[in-house]
């Protein structure tokens, strides 16, 4: 990434840290699994989305750009799918035992702390949105919310998550697998983009725009994450390699073979940033994301 | 419940069987697993207390009861509610087979399909609340979504849920089961009734009236469902009686024995119609709720 994406990545990061630091509830084990799940590591790649598309329509329309709003929504995105990778790898689900090179959070604590974890976390991502802290106008928020709802529920990632439970016993066409990861993974990075924009005041027109840039992108970042999955060594990608052949999951890396699989992030890639090419060097952070989310090693 | 509540029961329930209905989306059997926990019966304690406070606060600023609104926020509390009780009979937590005589979401479909209802019904309530549907100024929206919120997560309803689980370890007193019981039952019982005042433009004397009959009717309503758990017969339960106990759960009952407890639950029933008496006749069915809460037998 450059240099300012990952000063924002490092700038997400700081304000979950402070966010943790300042809750105080009875049920503080519940807590510290959130924080736990919430704060370790990963790229940030939805929260840099965020304000990168904040940044993007505040620079079109001559606006200011409001770093704390675009942090707070930042922060309720990375919150949200802290908590969806938490479920994610529950042994019920992809039983998976290692998170970013780390005990996943169920192993760390237990299952019933990690279910309420993951629980506890998609519930402050809502209260996030709908709090004093973010300085934003009430349908601004209510857009907001609306937003997130969408992405991550029954027609979004959870439904995703659902198809994928269910390709494992099946083979999928290619549109079943572009429909499967477009709820799974598309929708919330969809969301991000869009919230961010949402939060600095953009057009209709501008929310197409990037809204097709964004459903590229995630596809791609899709992609690249089944090549990493089948590529790279377990020590590279902080849980165990080959996880999907293994489970046999439906994955275009396994239908087309790594070469098409190869060659259809690039030209992804390359229809994302050509979706944006009329916002010129406003959209350059958005560009930088996406060649990041296709030639990523971890 | 009198008759005018057993309809209000009945409104909710149709409210929610229509929005399953009007739902369309890829993954149906997630969908299907929503709508079977969701319709599986119950009380509609819950929705019946969002569409009392409306009533009794419109009663007394002579306002119009709106009761579309209402229903929504109903329905949102009641799926809110749905995706608790799922998640509390799983396996990891307190492995239930039956809830309300029926199979448990996990054993009718699977644990993994168990847990994403769980967590889609929970983004479904938020998504309702902030959807068009709901006929309400933006502001009063966001405050709904805040109410909610802060009700359901860590500092709520799922905090009560863990600090119940660590209970299963140590020995509480009254004064920490209280606390426990206060996240665990009581704060989405206060959600429900303050949601429905909102709704209605309660002012915040209006409110701080309903959070303090609230506040006594869950804990009334909590020690209520120990006392059945202790007394009855896993027929009139619909689940196995005597749970607490064998699980070794931190209960009132257990602590002070059955007749205090009984004692107690009556005494916080006073207290909550109490807690409404310059409401007048305003207040008659938040008052047959709270009479309902301690004498039903299921």
């Amino acid at each position: 990434m450059s240099d300012s994406l990952f000063s924002d990545a490092e700038l997400v990061s700081t304000w979950l840290e402070r966010h943790f630091a300042s809750e105080d509830v009875a049920a503080n084990r519940l807590l510290e699994a959130m924080a736990y799940a919430a704060l370790n590591g990963g790229k940030r790649l939805r929260g840099c989305l965020v304000i990168s598309a904040g940044r993007c329509v505040a620079q079109i329309t001559g606006s200011d750009v409001r770093m704390d709003n675009l942090l707070s929504i930042a922060g309720a995105v990375e919150l949200l799918h802290a908590y969806s990778l938490i479920h994610d790898d529950l042994p019920a689900m992809d039983d998976a035992e290692l998170r970013r090179g780390k005990p996943a959070t169920h192993i760390a604590f237990d299952e019933a702390t990690a279910i309420l974890a993951g629980d506890a976390l998609q519930t402050q991502a809502f209260s996030i949105l709908a709090s004093d802290e973010l300085a934003i106008a009430d349908d601004v928020k209510i857009a907001l919310v609306a937003t997130l709802a969408r992405a991550s529920g029954v027609a979004g990632m959870a439904g995703g998550q659902m198809l994928d439970l269910q390709a494992e016993d099946k083979v999928l066409d290619v549109a079943e697998i572009r429909q499967m990861q477009d709820l799974k993974t598309g929708a919330l990075i969809s969301a991000s983009v869009l919230m961010g924009a949402q939060a600095q005041g953009a057009t209709d027109e501008m929310l197409a725009a990037l809204a097709s840039y964004a459903d590229k992108l995630g596809y791609a970042f899709q992609i690249a994450d089944d090549l990493l999955d089948a590529l790279s060594d377990a020590e590279q990608l902080g849980k165990p390699a080959g996880r999907d052949a293994e489970q046999n999951k439906a994955s275009l890396v396994s239908l087309l073979g790594l070469e098409e699989a190869q060659q259809i992030t690039v030209q992804l890639a390359q229809d994302a940033e050509q979706a944006l090419s009329r916002f010129g060097s406003a959209a350059d952070d958005l560009v930088a994301l996406a060649r990041f989310a296709v030639n990523r090693s971890y």
